[in-house]
């Protein structure tokens, strides 16, 4: 039989948007706190989405993208992953074109083991043919065709639709569970 | 019925590169002539695919790729067919990873109709969902899913295993003919 085909995003699910983003709202706005839930608890005035969108021009950067850290346990449980299955990385680069080069140079440091002929830098994933896609998007994941995993992150946190994987030991867990 | 999908591949589908390369040629070998398949009948000693290696610096460069002439008929082709179709360009850019940049510009200047989330930067075109894929390459359309359509290059010119195209008139027409 074929290996099956897992795709796999990039932001927030193999790189960690979320710390380096919360260093660039402390240095920007000029704040400090050390629990940034507990911050926004007492700042409800804080929109996170415009925030987002304020710190856009450094978000889509080659330096911000290029130096994220790996999110834990991405790396081992890929390269296990690679035994059974084939993994291609499908990351939405097409709103972020200015860090095309550090997303491909990040993937080659940090996924060394998956070639660069399975990384796709796509906009909407309803073009991805794979049977599994590990996203934190919800939007991506109604798109897309086969099995989504919903890979958690602070915006989704509320959705039941999908299968939802907290860490990649959740994610390696549910495929042992799938080899049964 | 949803709209079905029409992958479209990028480099001798849209993008010219025969016309730059045989230019590139006659400067870095330092030839004259007027007709390129009589000079390579002339000159067996050239082996084209040695050739491509040896210019491939010249080649893998945003200003050559940035400036690839658009052939003939296919944005007003594709503009046709984005009525009755979704249409996504996917190109193979991961061989090239130092041309993202002007591949995309390149788009988004002779294509401005099909939004950025419809492009699509891979490798191996065996990760794209689509229904039909326009492509010169016989090895990416073996490993594709849906309905391969073989656009017509000096490469590829004794293929007979899939639909042939030699141009954006036959696109056309082939479309034109599963209306019916």
């Amino acid at each position: 039989m074929p290996k099956k085909i897992i795709a796999v995003d990039m932001d927030q699910v193999l790189a960690d948007m979320e710390v380096p983003f919360v260093e660039l709202f402390k240095r920007e706005y000029e704040v400090e706190f050390d629990d940034a839930e507990a911050y926004l608890v007492d700042h409800p005035e804080v929109d996170l989405n415009m925030t987002i969108r304020e710190l856009y021009p450094y978000i889509n950067t080659y330096e911000f993208v290029r130096n994220l850290p790996v999110i834990k346990n991405a790396q081992m449980v890929l390269k296990e992953l690679q035994e059974d299955y084939i993994v291609y990385i499908a990351t939405a680069a097409m709103d972020i074109p200015k860090t095309f080069s550090a997303k491909y140079e990040w993937l080659e440091e940090h996924f060394p083991f998956i070639h660069p002929q399975q990384f796709v830098f796509c906009g909407n994933k309803e073009i991805i043919q794979a049977d599994y896609l590990i996203d934190d998007s919800i939007r991506q994941l109604k798109r897309f065709n086969g099995t989504g995993l919903l890979f958690s992150s602070s915006l989704n946190q509320k959705n039941t639709e999908f299968i939802r994987v907290n860490n990649w030991e959740d994610v390696r867990e549910y495929f042992q569970s799938q080899k049964q």
